[in-house]
């Protein structure tokens, strides 16, 4: 193989683990491994500033290839020398090829050999990303690292499929490192496969016979179960070069990283930090604190009194709890720097034990302690949920449980709660019989009265809504009614789709309505006039002055992460 | 006069000019004037670090104690040590009443002698928020300067009203000192009378005749145009004592804080610095830079070249633009550290030239320099906007604009851009003919079939949408067709409520749909069937996700500070 440009060092192996420690050279830092790499799609990390990254130890940051070709454009990196110098960061970046978000992209993509063809939500140009493109836009960005375009299917996808999708890849790969021409950028490649270990050591192979300076594993943390990934992710590491970084893309939470690191991978990326800091979820030394929870609200402790970061030293959970509570960006800035510090910190001592060689110890303490949550404050409610295998399913928070002689049940992972599945037990008796509400005033005609807003505040599975929808239709087939207009509001549609993926377990789901929601945003009956059913998604402060108010009825379900403010002018 | 608690020091008056230098000691600091107070609403200033704010030379920071009555509440700043212990800031803290926060809530509110009784947007409690309940929950904040319950009313209040207002006001600050009990907080008045100069003597006299540590302006830019908001300032200022602090509340800009120091008051709060910032509007030292314009795009200047700031030190012009057009929270951070550096650098420069007796001269100057935008690069398009005084209005950043013989216009206060108010010329005659867009499908009836969903991008003055209403209205007056559901996205509604406050200009507007559009955020036809207008308020890349979709007919009405993004997953 040809010699790295990032001069791989293999400094340690661990003893009874994959787990490696290495060193390379970018054009701009010195890397240590294992590492994380904060994200900063446009960039910028998330509410950070380029000198707390630099003082937490991040070393290389990923920017998003796709983000940045649209905005701010190729050229002006260009003109203003690159990304280091556009946003001020002295270390390393490593840029992705654009692949995922595009394939990501629900609609308006096209793909052929020739590349993806997708619409800017910038501007509305038509663009062409092809291996070609996305390696002179990372070139322009001036990445010290960058990836090949690949073609990212759904880890399940079928082996035809992901048969056609890695043979594409390879074909992109040798295109890639043409378009490089005379850069002295690194670049990597990305092996795909899906779940099918014979696709993946095919993918594997041929991309080794190409002069890549380091391998990606692609195409997980994207639907499949975590024993999956972790099977995955080890055998793929098997095959890949001993002196090459290796690097598991989008992963993932400390406990994956550190499975990861166990199984021979080099680097991770992931939002997480960032993202579930802006939730008020922590990582500390002694496991997942969540500040947004009211046990928090007089804690005069430090967040975690074992962290170095600024953050813990400075600041009580009882002031993160009421940032996060009030959803103030300094929130966001101290948690996630905090967060951020956290990960480097488990880096640094994966690495440190790897170095003396008791990595193994060290990961059978940490596994214990990253898994749990609140320790302090337990969460009392959380039953652990009892699965059969065959049947686990998961979506975002949610998991569906289903056990032999009972009615399926859907519900948080966090805390356990059982989101409301039966329309009979959501139908609105408690709020004043919703029938009497569709009566027409007396006089009036159907198409002279004011349309009955209702409020479906935390949609869940969408029991509540479709219990309205079927009264409406009980009521209208006895006689006229007035129009009804039903507002769903939340901040997370995972268990709507949990539930909408195994309509057989949930048949009031068949009635269609909740398919064309989550479609269009919107539902309006075809077969009975006046029956609208829209969907409000976000938190409730952003989404309420936007519903259409006064409602004469609500349903609440208050499901973890909602809560209920209503703004209020600021001087 | 009893003595000051804060023991307040008059250092320089200016030559031909009110404006004055002094020196007062609160509790936890020495604090010179004229000042800028930034607003820390929820115990911190929107996306700052406490040490930023030091460093800028923030000296008193003003917090919301409406806002922090209901979160975290007063037992939280009790068992925490006060707010200064909470947030970790070191300088001064003065708290408002809350007066001006209640009374701005259009609803949910009543008012008696004892105070004002409003539901808590946290958990929908009723409160009475007495003059009693406000001290005490401004003692358990710990706030150095504390102020009186006020009776808030519109500036443009009758004569009545105002008298009536200033009278429970004065009998409010009586009941206010006396719940200070043994404090050693201080305490201000607040000077009501709207805009009727014997009004602001009566309130005057009376509040000087009670033991005061300072006196606030109150009633001000709520309304009233800039010469009488100016003329109210300088007269009641004059009847203010020498020896005591003035406070001008929630007053301005840069250009607004330098005319009333002119005029004899110490003392501002305003949260422009950091509401602009998050638009990216910046105050320099050669005027207004707006750096969402593409202008910006590629400039690889300082934002500005004579500022000491961290953030001219560092950063761009070109990736401040960066920032905000991606709306990046560290964008609020970076620019809205430099708008209150430069408010308190502004300062700085006028309490020097008072101690120096040259103010008159830099008043001149600044004058000048504080309206000027973008002077690099001057917008061609403005047109300065000829006036009758006695019918100009404005709403946010719009103005109508009435000149005899033509008819009346709207326009961006910024830019020039004139409002769409033309219903014919609005219409949908480009988009592909909205009346064939209504037709039926061939055996389908209209209750069959699926709504035509139409986009309103930039709702403006709602001509837009009104010409579709009409377009529906006469063709269903011809025979069956689709429903139509109508959207409007946008992030201002100051157009349409200052055409709906001129509706004899603007005669499409007595159709009545905008009126309840912009009560309900929605509006169903009474007289036509399926015909649906609602509204959906914010940035498009937050609002176009909640719309309803796909839409089959869409109109744009770029207004400024609008964009068009559609969000895209992140890794």
């Amino acid at each position: 193989m040809s010699p790295s440009r990032l001069d791989f060092q293999l400094e340690a192996q661990a003893t009874g683990s994959r787990a490696r420690a290495a060193t390379f050279r970018t054009l701009h830092s010195t890397v240590r491994t294992p590492l994380f790499m904060p994200v900063g799609t446009q960039a910028t990390v998330k509410a950070q500033l380029p000198e707390t990254l630099h003082e937490s130890g991040s070393q290389i940051l990923l920017a998003n290839t796709y983000h940045l070709l649209l905005r701010p454009g190729p050229e002006v990196f260009k003109r203003m020398g690159g990304i280091h110098q556009f946003m001020q960061w002295p270390g390393s970046v490593l840029t992705d090829s654009g692949g995922y978000q595009i394939f990501s992209l629900p609609h308006s993509r096209s793909m052929t050999e020739a590349g993806a063809v997708f619409q800017s939500y910038v501007d509305g140009q038509r663009i062409l990303l092809s291996p070609e493109l996305s390696i002179q836009t990372q070139m322009a960005i001036g990445s010290d690292i960058m990836m090949v375009l690949d073609q990212c299917i759904p880890s399940t996808a079928d082996e035809a499929a992901a048969r056609a999708a890695l043979q594409v890849t390879q074909r992109w790969a040798v295109r890639s490192l043409a378009a490089r021409e005379d850069s002295p950028q690194s670049m990597f490649a990305i092996v795909q496969g899906a779940l099918y270990p014979h696709l993946r050591r095919e993918s594997a192979e041929g991309l080794m016979q190409l002069p890549f300076d380091g391998f990606a594993i692609g195409g997980l943390a994207v639907g499949e179960e975590k024993a999956e990934r972790e099977d995955t992710c080890e055998m793929t590491a098997c095959l890949l070069p001993q002196d090459r970084p290796r690097y598991l893309m989008g992963v993932g939470t400390p406990l994956d990283v550190l499975e990861a690191v166990h199984r021979g991978v080099d680097m991770f990326d992931c939002i997480i930090p960032t993202q579930v800091a802006k939730r008020g979820s922590l990582f500390t030394s002694r496991g997942i604190v969540q500040l947004r929870r009211s046990v928090y609200k007089f804690s005069e402790e430090r967040l975690d009194p074992d962290c170095t970061c600024p953050v813990c030293a400075k600041y009580t959970r009882a002031y993160l709890h009421h940032l996060t509570k009030t959803q103030e960006p300094l929130g966001w800035q101290l948690m996630g720097q905090h967060n951020i510090h956290f990960y480097h910190q488990l880096m640094r001592e994966i690495r440190q034990s790897i170095l003396e060689d008791r990595f193994l110890k060290l990961y059978h303490e940490k596994r214990q302690i990253l898994q749990v949550e609140d320790v302090d404050h337990p969460i009392t409610t959380v039953k652990p949920p009892v699965i059969s295998p065959d049947h686990a399913q998961r979506m975002g928070d949610y998991e569906l449980e289903l056990r032999a002689g009972e009615a399926a049940r859907i519900f948080h992972i966090g805390t356990g709660q059982t989101v409301n599945t039966d329309v009979t037990a959501a139908a609105w008796t408690e709020d004043a019989h919703l029938a009497t509400h569709l009566r027409l005033p007396a006089g009036e005609s159907a198409e002279e009265s004011m349309p009955l807003i209702v409020w479906d505040i935390g949609l869940g599975a969408g029991a509540a809504a479709i219990a309205a929808i079927l009264t409406y239709e009980m009521e209208a087939d006895k006689g006229p009614v007035r129009p009804m207009h039903i507002v769903s509001l939340t901040n997370d549609l995972s268990p709507l789709r949990l539930a909408l993926s195994h309509k057989r377990h949930f048949p009031y789901l068949r009635h269609g309505a909740a398919d064309t929601l989550l479609h269009r945003n919107a539902w309006t009956s075809r077969y009975k006039t006046g029956l609208t059913w829209t969907l409000l998604q976000g938190p409730l402060d952003k989404t309420i002055p936007q519903a259409p108010s006064p409602p004469e009825a609500t349903f609440h379900q208050v499901l973890p992460g909602m809560e209920i403010p209503i703004g209020t002018p600021e001087r």
